[in-house]
């Protein structure tokens, strides 16, 4: 990675932030995978699974809420393009040894802009929703390892995290 | 933390996700600070500090972002109530140490439910703006630590992280 | 029902369609239930039992839909005060004879204004659901019933309708 | 409808809601038209009508309310993808044998998917809106019949309700 | 006015845009009135009062435009706090010496802040729909003269603008 | 300007307002720039320069709340079509004969509409973001001179405002 040379292209010349300009980007498919953790006490994570076992309502909840803040990225992130997904999906699965949950996220679209930000924002709300549905057992719990996984598609090439699995 | 007492408030007795019923809570001054964390190279670093000194925009605009999602928590949480803030406050300061940025978001009113979910979706989505405003030069960043460092106010009582500082 | 008396209050002197001056009014504890059908094909239903046998989903994700939907009334419908909910609850069961689901919410504040059109937004959002979901099999599907079965609190007094069971 | 073959959409093999994936669907010109109705006493619609042959403003309000909805249906409809309408049309006429309002919505677009969901979303959000600005006058209207009367387009073909006039 | 006194309340000690800290305000009765308007070509103006004499769409759908726009202030003013406007009344008339439309908005609550912002944003978003329903006809009107005409309630007190009529 | 010959497009024929049909309208690149002012005491405009000089905030509030704004304008003006920007572009300078704060933006997409109400919303929005932030100091201020200065694009080709410089 060597930051000098892309820059920062949400910077204009004079520094002010503005919304890079893509209307001349072709439209290519775009896929983006991106991950995140709710690290919890073990007693926690035994009452969703426990809630889960009958009606799988936290994760249900929260894969939901997900998919929907996919299609709130624009509004939510500034300097994010307005664009139309043709796929949101959030996989939750418990990881006993944070012990916690894992949050998988991956956009789709054809377009012009990449879909890093919908499969981040979607993490980042299914994260926070898992955090709003079993605080009232366990406020210590820490939302962490928010990354990009993958992506593919656009001028920037594909990209895959060095310490994804 | 015992788990097993106070269960999971957002599911009821017959396992469905619902919102709590907060009518009979009285109403108290309720604060909550939550923090987050940006690990990103030092090269990024650098641009943002450099984009900075001259304009302050990363930051300003993640800083931004961070309160206007405040607003929106309720929107995006599926059983979040929705409140009326009287005050957030979302600071972002370089961490030498990750190397990144530090977001630090305090959310604040009179009412009946907490507003620590305000406050943490205040840290994800300045997280994520700067994810969004850096990614052209780094896409292997990662959001984390995200976690409610206090809260005061509510019958639930006062709450301070145990590994806050 | 005499409606001669109580007249449109939406409809302001002139004839202009108006929010209605709410600040004096007093607060008090307002509830409403209201209710709402979905009628289908046997088949379509036993489909959507059986998805619900294995994880709920239809049903799980309508009750949400029907849940966030009553958070956006104010959003939605053009003269509704925005107001804070203490309390949303939709359910959802089967109605054999139909065939098809019947869905109940209920919405509840302490405020100015009733909470009529939230209960029925969130029957109508989470009926909208419902037929999302099961359209693939089913596009004949009709929503119906929809009315408010009974609400209490505020001047014009308490009201149960006349066909309620 | 033999609704055992096309099963349902939204839910994945394992039993969890997703969001269909469109990406490799063909764009075709999307047509949907629903309908609904709003049944109240003569009274009521003698009001409406009254309050119409003035300003208009109780149908006015509701055809807004509905075009401004469709726009919202993947905001509402948590699966809903998100598009972009180069249509959505809504008419409301009296209906005497109700006696009371029959609302009928049209949206179209050129798309990977079809437009059902936008059409009986602005059908439902104008009832909706009626029912608001009649309530003071007549709470025990009841919103009914909402379907889809037909739509062409698509890979599923074009679709009549069987008992569309 | 001498602006160097009260200075700038949404910039904080270390210059940083802030949501101004209002909990420990007093809940008092707000009232703000505000007004804007559009001049355009005379011809333009004969078309939207001929429409206007058969349903009054152009004035119809602008008034109701502001009102919703009021609703949404606070997502729309990054430091605007969210609040639970009592009233919101908007009303357009013709002024034949601009020529054009005249808009005054007013805006009402009992809380913590003033209501100034929601007069001013339903005006302008009234504007900004005549223009949209205009600009067919006549791209070159004006939206000017939006101001606040007088303000009641707060620790400012009361203000009334010294050009007001 | 003749406005006899085109019409208002959203009235349909019957007079209902109304969306209007671009399903058959060619895909062409569009753009369109708008300008407005902020007209204050010369003191207000010296303490937002010397906010400016320091971090730059309440011009850089504005700018991103403009920027923002453009996104939502099918959600706030009625009869805009939904719409997917490929740039958002608002600058903001001084103007020390107003004196104040000039406004201009511009929204570009290869589309079947114009962007015009796009670049007329970020610069009203980025208006009553400045009087938002500046409003402790001077309640006076005035927004004014909203126009649209040039559009290029689409069937009814371009315009520049016969005033624009």
């Amino acid at each position: 990675m060597s930051g000098e040379k892309p820059g920062l292209t949400h910077i204009d010349a004079s520094g002010e932030a503005h919304m890079v300009d893509v209307s001349d980007k072709t439209e290519t498919v775009r896929i983006a995978t991106a991950e995140g953790r709710v690290k919890m006490a073990p007693e926690t994570l035994a009452l969703i699974r426990q809630g889960n076992a009958k009606k799988g309502d936290v994760i249900g909840t929260a894969r939901l809420a997900g998919i929907m803040a996919a299609k709130r990225t624009a509004d939510l992130i500034p300097l994010c393009h307005p664009l139309m997904l043709t796929k949101v999906a959030v996989e939750i699965e418990e990881d006993a040894a944070l012990p916690g949950l894992r949050v998988t996220a991956t956009a789709k679209l054809t377009g012009k802009t990449g879909v890093e930000m919908e499969a981040l924002t979607a993490v980042s709300v299914a994260c926070l929703t898992i955090y709003d549905m079993a605080k009232a057992a366990d406020k210590a719990m820490e939302i962490g390892s928010i990354r990009l996984l993958e992506k593919s598609g656009g001028k920037s090439g594909d990209f895959r995290h060095p310490e994804a699995r």
